[in-house]
Parts: C-alpha cells; structure tokens; sequence
C-alpha cells in the first residue's frame, strides 16, 4: 500500500477529527469515503470529500473511459480514486488503464473477482480497495490481496446483495483478522451510523446515499426531491433497472431504488420487461436525463430517511465527524 | 409504566454495567432484553435472563395458553415478560389473559396492531413492548401508547421485514422522538453489535439468535449444531416455513431460517406446497421436535455467524456486556 500523504486541507484547525487505522494510512482527517457512485461521483464530489478530509472516489462504474477521463480532469490535482464495477472490465478494460494513467489514491472494485486487476492497480502505486456482500467473498478478496476490504449491507442503494451491515461487518472482521482494513458501507449516513460502524469493527465508513445528496453530486436534482420526500420504508431490492437499461447483471446481485411507478410496473414481469426493454431503452436513458423520479430507477439506499437537505460534501463530512463524536461521548457516559 | 423494581441479582458484585434509560426504567443491570421467540424462549430461558440483569421475555408466540402457562411455571419468581404474535391473538386471547394472570413485568406484540391490546396490557401494571419493522409502523404504535419501541432489522431471525437494523434504529428514534424507550433487534450477538445499537440511539438490544443457542433455550440440539457451523451467509428470508405449517401470516413478514434442502425444495414453488402441506404437516411438525435440521425451517438470523457456542444464558449476557465496554472505551480512544 501507498505511504499517506499527508497535505494541506480547507478545514479549520478546530476542525472535529476521528483518527483510525485508515485516517493514519491514507493521511485522512475523517474515516470516510465516499461511494463511487456510477454516473453520480464526478470528480467534482470526489475532489470536494478529498479536499475536506475524506477519500473521495470517482464512480468509473460502468467502465465507460470518457466519464473516467472527465472526472479525473474535474477533480484537479485532489487526490483521489476511482471505483469500476469488475465483471464491466472483464471484457474490456480500457477505462482502468484510463485511470491508472491518473495515478489514482485507490481503485475500488466491486462486483466481481477483482484477482485479474490486483497486481496491475497494486504495481501503479494505487490501494486496492475491494466491496464485497458476504463473508465468503471477503475471505476471497482477502486472499486476492485487498488493501481495504468494504462489507456493504442490503440497505446500501444501487447494486448489492441481502446481507445486512450490522452482521457482515463484525463477522467479515473475524473471518479475515485484525489486519486488514475494514470499512462499513450499507445504511451510513450520519454520525450515529459512523459510530456505530466503528463499534462493529471497521476502521471507517464508505458512505453513498448522504453524499448522493450532496451540492457536487451529479444526481439530478428531480431525483433528490423526491428521495428526500420519501422515508426509507420507500426503498426497494429490484432488478427491473438492469433489464431496462440491458445489462447483464450478474444474478447475485440486486439493486435498491425508490419503489416507484417504474418498479412497481415492472418488477414482477421480467420477461415481459425483456420483450420491451431493447426499444424503450432509449426512452428510458432519456427520462433518467430527465430526472423524471416515477418512470427510471432512482437509485438510493434506506439511509435516504435520514437525509433531508443536499448541503456541500464537505458540510456533509464535518457534520458526520461532530455528531460521531458525540455520540461517542455519549457511550462513554453509559459506562459503569 | 409500572415503577422499576431493583432487586437482588446473582451477578458479582465487579460486573460489568451499561446504564441507559432502559436500565434505570426496569431495574437492570444490562440493557439487554431476550426476545421472545416461539416455542424456543421458556420460562427457564426468561429466567435466567432476568436473574442476570436483563430482562427475559417468554416466547409466547402463536399463543398456545398452554405453553405460556408451562413457561411462567418454569419462570417461578422471576420477574419476565411474554411476547406474542399479534395477529394470532385476534381471534383468541385466552393466552394473553392467562399471561397477565402471572403479572409480567412486560408484555410485548409483534406483528399487527397493538392497539386493541393496549389498554389491558398496562392497565394489569405490565408495559407495552411493540416491534415494528417500518418507519410507519413505528408512527401507529407510538400513537397507541408503546412503552417500548423495538426497531427490527432484516437480519434478525424468524419473521421479520424488509429493513435493516442500521438505518431503521435511528430513523425511527427521529420519527418518534427523544421520548420514548428504543430497542434496536435484528442482527445483536455481542458487545459489538450492542454498542453499535447503543450509537445508533437505541436504549438497548433485543437479542434473539444469540439466546437461541444458550443452555437455557428450547431450540434442539441438532438444530442449533447445524446453525453454528454456518455462517452468516447460510440464512435466508422465506415463507415455505408458514406453508408447511398451515399458518396465514400476512403478505408483509417473512421468516429467516438457514438455507436449507427444505427452504431449497418449496421456496420456488408455493403453489405446489400448498397442495401438500396439510397432509404433510404432521410429519414436518415431527421432523421439527426431532431437530431434523434439513426438512424443516431452522429459525436463526445473519447473527448465526458471530456465534460459536451455547453458553449459559448469563454468561452470553455478561460477556456481551463486558465486549460493549471494551468497544466504548475503545471508540473513546479514536477521538482527537
């Protein structure tokens, strides 16, 4: 793994800090990272949770080298990283290489075997960072030689299995030892969910749907509206939006969205969803461009029910890190 | 709420100790409540619980009067609770009278609408403990005046819902106000996952799995050796189980039990299972009482992979304890 690199940020000297294993290794003053949210983690989100402490992560996602090669030019020089979905790059990789050439802080893979693209991302001087939903493959992503295994629960938007985060993290900690390290990601969106992901054992906390509703998301704004309307009882696991949008999901895999018009269509006729996808796809695409919020995916997770505003990213962080450390305050007045 | 009632304990007199509201509310030395699962909590179990400064709740469930008398019996003096399955006590509450009959310290509804329970629950001085498993429902049951609020994740075993431990605990601690006493359930087997439960606002852990396998418990033997050889990753949320068991609970629950060659064979196929289940459910109900651990539903939750032994239910309560304390004064440390 890469030495910290310590560097000048914009937050006050008073600032609130949590110091982990991973604020130490990457040089951090917060133990948080944000997603690397496809279409919606530009270089702008990432350069700005960089820049307040955080590691941001460009969502290189769908493995698209022009989103890649725009988001590392929003970013400027914040040291960042970036995130592909794996079995994307398993026919073509050019947006890794895309992104190697950008000397990223870490590259995230998730959804996949990330074995193929280790020793690559390693010997380019970036941190392996690898999301994984069961015990099973984080004992794999282990063996594969991660730097920072992700256990993401079901609660988690977009893609991601049924495990929940209040089980997986504590057992993937047990199952692959004290050393390597963990973070949580699943449900965290303020300061009682950070401390308790440092309660259950990991080192920090990857946090998508608080910074989805952020200023430099690239979310539309439509589509925040109407997540922020909704509690998180509003959440669905569903597989019409990958049929809508024809990709070839690997079956494990599910992704959490708004329980809309869209999902309430057609999550329960996948076949005859299948029959109409490829001529409404572009429709589809469009509307998303849209942000029509009743007839796309809108892809949050349950944390959506305790977010009510889309401040600046940094805003975001610093307030995650004060309400953390209350709480943790709290707990130590509880002891006997 | 009936008064606190402190009392002698067989805990030595160094024991570890979390207070918080729940605690000071009941007189406990733990905030620590075993849940109350079907045919599994007795009296014994409720018990020892209580005798080690939680709070034991009898597993009243389908509320059969006669188990539920067994269960106080064998409770003796101890001061335990009961819970039920709400919907079963519509058509017939002769369980729930011959439970207020032993003045249980609390009385807890899960699944349905507390509501017309309500009044003679408290009115026979026990308070009112109702689970819910949506930001919704945790609106109606505070509206029919719950004591005590049990937020349950997804992750827990047996019936349940959609949402996770993680976001539904806080979400609902904001819904419902700083007020009213917070249990989070749904995935707690150690001190980790009852710090974590203690950041996330709640007051105290409702435990199930983690007393499913104690000494104290009326799972089989069988049952719980097949549950701690696997790991998280083994369970799975279904409804063959209520199928097999001719039992009509509404659309919205579904039950964790491990993923089993039982749950393998009928998940896929109600339709056919319904067409056997009644002449087959005499011998799926003996499978059961002999710990056949593949042909029947095996109730455990993700929970059953931070859980490796069966332990007097006294000494999982206090090392659970003792792990919290090590976890908050860890978390301490972590503050700059």
């Amino acid at each position: 793994m890469p030495r910290p690199t310590p560097r000048a940020r914009d937050t006050p000297a008073d600032a609130a800090m949590i110091a982990t294993r991973l604020t130490e290794r990457f040089g951090l003053t917060a133990p948080i990272v944000s997603a690397p949210m496809a279409m919606v983690s530009g270089g702008r989100l990432a350069a700005a949770v960089t820049a307040a402490g955080g590691l941001g992560l460009i969502g290189g996602g769908y493995a698209d080298p022009r989103f890649v090669e725009d988001a590392f030019r929003d970013a400027g020089n914040a040291a960042v990283g970036v995130g592909f979905i794996t079995w994307r790059l398993d026919g073509d990789d050019t947006a890794l290489a895309e992104a190697l050439a950008h000397r990223p802080r870490a590259v995230m893979l998730s959804f996949g075997d990330p074995a193929p693209y280790a020793e690559r991302i390693r010997a380019a001087g970036a941190a392996l960072i690898c999301q994984v939903q069961t015990v099973a493959a984080a004992r794999a992503v282990h063996a594969a030689g991660a730097d920072v295994i992700v256990a993401q629960g079901t609660e988690a938007g977009g893609h991601g299995a049924a495990r929940a985060t209040m089980t997986l993290v504590p057992e993937v900690r047990d199952a692959v030892g004290a050393e390597p390290l963990l973070l949580a990601a699943g449900g965290i969106a303020d300061g009682r969910g950070l401390a308790a992901a440092l309660a259950l054992g990991a080192d920090g906390a990857l946090v998508g749907t608080r910074f989805w509703a952020s200023e430099e998301a690239l979310s539309h704004p439509r589509h925040r509206a109407a997540a922020l309307a909704t509690t998180g009882d509003g959440t669905v696991r569903q597989r019409a939006t990958d049929i809508a949008r024809l990709f070839d999901w690997p079956a494990e895999f599910t992704a959490r969205v708004l329980d809309n018009a869209f999902v309430r269509r057609w999550e329960g006729d996948p076949e005859g969803h299948r029959a109409v996808a490829a001529r409404e796809a572009e429709a589809y695409a469009a509307a998303f461009r849209d942000g029509d919020p009743d007839n796309v995916g809108v892809f949050v997770g349950e944390a959506v029910g305790l977010i009510a505003d889309a401040p600046p990213a940094a805003q975001i962080l610093q307030r995650m890190v004060r309400e953390a450390e209350a709480v943790i305050s709290g707990l130590g007045q509880k002891r006997r």
